[in-house]
C-alpha cells in the first residue's frame, strides 16, 4: 500500500513549514524548488551589503531533509499543473502526481508596469540578486576612486534605494554604514563617506505597515546616519543614468529596488484566481476555491485573517500558514472535514537600520534604538536554520560590531550584467 | 619632495609580499589587480568542492592596506607598459608612473594548444572558476537524480579530473568525499556514492614534483577512497560529452582541468623575453635583463635557484621572491648595487587527499596519512590572512571532520555557461 502523495512547490518559509509539519505522517512528500536551497530572506540584505556570505543564510534543501526518507527533493521548474489529473508538470522532468498540492512560491518585486526598470534598479529576492547588488555597490566605489570627471564621480557616489519598507530601510542604513564606517580608510582619492544615500518612499512615512511612532523613529535614526529620505515621492523614470521623481532628476549609478510586491507569476500561469497583485485567492482554509486539495500559502496567496484583515507578507505568517496546511492535510487524510479556518497570530514586527539601531514592536510593546536592535538580533538568530549558520552569523556580527569590517567585500566579476562584464572597470 | 614610486602588478602571494616588505620604507606604492581581493589559492579547491566560502580564502586588498597611507590600491587591467617613459597603462584609467616596477601576475592553466577545451573542462585559478566548478558538480548530481536514461545518468555520475599535480589530487579526493560521505543520504533515485571519480595523469606517477614515496602514498590513499587513477594517459580530445584518452573514450558531464601551467599572457604582451611556458626570463636578481628597475616574480617568472635548479611555482617561492624584491628595491634606492642573487629555501611540499589523508615532505622528512594531514592543516591556517578567516576555516574544518557536511553546497544559478543558464535543469 502506498501513502498519499503530498507535493509542495517552493522551499521558502511557507513550503518548508508545510513539509516539516508532515514529516512524521504517513505521506510521501515531494518538495520542488527552482534552487537547491532554503533562503533566510530577512537577512538577504546583509549578503547584498557584504556583511554575510550566501552560506550563512542558505541551507541546501536536501541536507535539511536528508534523514527523512519520505521526503524527496526535486530541483526543477514547474510549468503547469493538471488539476484534473492531479499532476505537476516540470520543464524537464516527468510529471509528478499528487493527492494534496501545496503552492508557496513567494513574490517578486513589482515595477509598476515598467519591467524594463529591473535592469537598472535590481530587486532583492534571491542570492543571485544579492550578489549582483553587492558587486554593483563595491564597483561604484572602485570606479569613483579612479574617476577624473567630477560629475561622474558624484553620480558614482550616489546610491538610491526605492521603497521605504523594511528591506529599503535596511538597505539604505547598511549602505550608509559601508560608506561611513567600513570603507572609510580604504580609498586615497575619494572619501567613501561622501557617498550620498537616498531612500525614496511613495507614502508619507517609512515602514507604512508599522506603528506610526516606529516610522518616525526609523526616519530619525536613518537621518542621523546621513541617509536622505524623500517621502511622498514617486518614481516616474529609471535609466542607467539615474532616477526621476516627479519634480527631480537624481543622477546615480547605483539604484536598488525595494518597492512593491507581486506574487510569483506562476500563480497566474497555473490558472488560479488572483487579486491585483497576482496573489491567489483562497478559502478561509487556505485552499483554492476550485480545488479543495490544492493549498496556496505565503506571499503568493491573498490570505485574510478570521477578522477579515489581510495577513502581511512576512516570514512568521508564511510559517504559520505552512503549519496550518500541514494540519489540514492530516485532517483530510483522516476523512475529517476542515472546521477551524486559518487564524494569524501577529507577534510583532522588526526592522534594523544599522549598528545598534532598529525598531521593533513585540506583543504590542514598541522599542527603538539599541534595545530594539538586540531583540532583532536575538529573534533572527533564533530562527536561522542550522547550528553552523547561527554560530557563524553571531561571530560575523560580533566582528562587524567591533570593527565595522564587513569581510565579504568581494567582487568576483560574474554578477554584473553581461554587457558590463568586460572590462570590469 | 616626493618619494620613489613603486608599482606592483598583481595582488597574489608574490605581489603582496613585495608590497608588505616595502610598507615601512619611504616609497609610494601602487598595487594594481584585476580583482579587488587577494586569494589564498592553495585552498581554492575547497571552494570548488563546497567546503569553504569565497570569503574564507579571499581578503579585499584595500582592507589589507587600509591603514598604510603610502599604499594605493587600483582595481584595473594593465594593457601595456611603456618601459621608456616608465609608465603602466591601464584599460580604463590614466597611466601610472613608476620608478620601480614589480610584475607578479601569476599563471593560468594550459590546454596544450587547445584553448577551446577550457569551455568543457574549466580550470581552477579564480573565485569565479571555483564557483563555476562547484555549481557544475552539484548540478551533475541534481540532473542524475532526475534522469531516466541510464547511460546519461552514468555520464552525469562520472567526474574526470585531468592532471595529477597537487590541485588534481586534491580535487579528485574532495569529489570522492562529496559522493561517498557528504551527499550519501541526499538522494532518493541515485546512490551518490555511485559517482565514478577519475584522475588522469600524463606521467607515470601522481605529484611528479614530489618524492616518489609520497607519489606512491598519494596513489594508494586516493585508490582507497575509490578514485580511479589513470597514469601514463594523455588527453587527446575534450568535448561537452566527455574526454578521450589515446585508447579510451570516457563519457562524462563533469570535467575539471588541473594540468599544465602557463604564465599569464600579459608577460608576452608586455614584450618581455619568455620561456616556452610564457614565463619571463629574469636575472639572478629577478629583474628583467633589459630593464634593471623592472622585476618579475612568482608563477609568471622563470626563476633559477643559485644552484641552477628551476624554482617551483608554489606560494612559498612566490612569497620569498616578493620579499627579496622588496629588499632589492630598498638597496637600489640607497644607490647600492645588488650583490646577492635570489636563493630559494625549499621548506617542503604538501598535498591533501581527503579527511585525515595527505602527503607531506618537510625539511627533508616525509609523512603520509593522518599526521601529514595535521601538518597540512596547521600550515594552511598559519598562512591564511586575517583572524576572521582563520577562525571560520578552523570551525568549518571541525564541522566537516565531524559531520562531512560541506555546508556551502549552493547553486546560485549564475556560474554556468550563458547558453546553459536557462533553464537551470
Amino acid at each position: 500500500m502506498s501513502f498519499p502523495k503530498v507535493v509542495v512547490i517552493g522551499g521558502g518559509f511557507a513550503g518548508l513549514s508545510a513539509v516539516s509539519s508532515l514529516l512524521s505522517s504517513k505521506v510521501q512528500i515531494t518538495l520542488i524548488d527552482k534552487t537547491n536551497h532554503h533562503l533566510f530572506q530577512p537577512l538577504l540584505y546583509q549578503v547584498a551589503t557584504s556583511a554575510l556570505s550566501p552560506v550563512d543564510i542558505a541551507v541546501p534543501l536536501r541536507s535539511i531533509f536528508s534523514s527523512y526518507k519520505n521526503v524527496r527533493v526535486v530541483m526543477g521548474e514547474v510549468v503547469r499543473v493538471d488539476f484534473e489529473a492531479q499532476q505537476v508538470h516540470l520543464s524537464q522532468h516527468q510529471p509528478i502526481s499528487y493527492d494534496y498540492l501545496v503552492v508557496g512560491v513567494g513574490a517578486n518585486h513589482h515595477y509598476f508596469g515598467n519591467p524594463n526598470w529591473a535592469e537598472y534598479a535590481p530587486g532583492l529576492k534571491t542570492l543571485k540578486d544579492a550578489l549582483n547588488i553587492r558587486e554593483r555597490i563595491l564597483i561604484a566605489f572602485e570606479k569613483a576612486e579612479m574617476c577624473e570627471d567630477r560629475d561622474e564621480q558624484s553620480a558614482l557616489l550616489t546610491a538610491v534605494v526605492v521603497g521605504g519598507g523594511p528591506t529599503g530601510v535596511e538597505m539604505a542604513g547598511a549602505i550608509a554604514e559601508i560608506a561611513n564606517q567600513t570603507m572609510v580608510h580604504d580609498f586615497r582619492n575619494i572619501r567613501s563617506s561622501a557617498m550620498r544615500v537616498i531612500l525614496i518612499e511613495a507614502t508619507d512615512r517609512l515602514l507604512p505597515s508599522y506603528d506610526a511612532s516606529l516610522s518616525a523613529s526609523a526616519l530619525k535614526q536613518l537621518r542621523s546616519m546621513g541617509v536622505q529620505v524623500f517621502l511622498n515621492s514617486s518614481v516616474t523614470e529609471v535609466s542607467s543614468r539615474g532616477i526621476k521623481l516627479k519634480e527631480e532628476w537624481i543622477e546615480s549609478r547605483t539604484l536598488i529596488w525595494a518597492a512593491g510586491n507581486q506574487a510569483n507569476p506562476l500563480i497566474a500561469k497555473l490558472g488560479l484566481d488572483c487579486d491585483r497583485s497576482g496573489r491567489a485567492l483562497v478559502t478561509p482554509f487556505l485552499s483554492s476555491p476550485k480545488h479543495s486539495t490544492v493549498f496556496v500559502i505565503g506571499d503568493c496567496a491573498c490570505v485574510s485573517d478570521t477578522a477579515g484583515k489581510t495577513v502581511p507578507s512576512v516570514a512568521p505568517a508564511a510559517m504559520q500558514q505552512g503549519r496550518y496546511v500541514g494540519s489540514a492535510i492530516k485532517r483530510l487524510m483522516k476523512q475529517k472535514p476542515l472546521v477551524s479556518p486559518f487564524s494569524y497570530v501577529d507577534k510583532g514586527s522588526l526592522a534594523t537600520i544599522g549598528k545598534a539601531r532598529a525598531v521593533a514592536s513585540l506583543f504590542g510593546l514598541k522599542f527603538s534604538g539599541f534595545f530594539a536592535w538586540i531583540i532583532w538580533i536575538f529573534i533572527h538568530i533564533l530562527f536561522l536554520i542550522g547550528f553552523r549558520s547561527k554560530l557563524v552569523v553571531v561571530l560575523e556580527w560580533m566582528v562587524n560590531f567591533l570593527t565595522s569590517r564587513r569581510s565579504v567585500r568581494l567582487i568576483t566579476g560574474v554578477y554584473i550584467r553581461p554587457e558590463e562584464q568586460k572590462p570590469l572597470l
